[in-house]
């Protein structure tokens, strides 16, 4: 089994997007990477380094969102962990055989050529875990 | 400012510590550090290391426990980030000149002989945060 060898991020969710970026900036002293806009997903994104991760503040950008439920529901705060993998398919193929509920049974396109899938947070003790395997022009597949 | 360098570690609460342990040893293939009882805290840790850093389980001892409630207020899920830093107060001291409400003002002792402080989840949209200062000889102080 290829090893989840770091976090890859930290997904947090928020209401507004320049304020979180200001606190974590200016009061925490970390750096802002980039922020984006995933049309997909309905969020505007800023990724913040720490280390060798990053956190990465989600803002919805309509009530449709994910995000925009999740806060509806839960209010701000963190939403999810990902983890790195060369080869998400195949966590994804071992833990279904082992009984856990997937939201996406074969990965996604994500930000940056990346595949993404989410697990079930109903699996994970309340979790919210999503596999991150970087783009690679030997693993491309469509989505 | 001494800068925030990573992710101390991640917390997660549970209900059932070993029954978590064999989803993040068995099913992802994370490797457990160590299992240890902060009285104190009543709470049961388990640490499991990925990459730089380490996801913190946490199992109430009692019922009393700040984990039992939160998993009795929002269920299991993940309960806070903790900041790796050299000078917990220093940072402490600036967010509060900043207005952000802080939980503890001063460090408090932690495991390991670390120096733990958190901040108020209101000021830090709805995010818990601990900073956490590595235990040295030159640094302690009493709790």
């Amino acid at each position: 089994m290829s090893p989840l060898k770091q976090i890859e991020h930290i997904g947090i969710a928020v209401k507004n997007l320049e304020a979180s970026i200001l606190f974590y900036t200016e009061l925490l002293g970390l750096e802002l990477i980039n922020i984006e806009t995933v049309v997909r997903e309905q969020v505007r994104v800023a990724f913040i380094k720490i280390g060798e991760t990053r956190l990465e503040l989600l803002e919805a950008t309509s009530p449709d969102s994910s995000i925009a439920k999740f806060i509806e529901k839960k209010g701000e705060g963190i939403h999810h962990i990902a983890f790195q993998t060369e080869n998400a398919q195949q966590h994804l193929d071992y833990l279904k055989s082992k009984g856990i509920k997937l939201i996406d049974a074969v990965p996604k396109n994500g930000a940056h050529g990346n595949l993404v899938a989410f697990l079930h947070p109903k699996s994970t003790n309340g979790v919210l875990m999503e596999f991150c395997q970087p783009a690679s022009k030997d693993i491309q597949r469509g989505s």
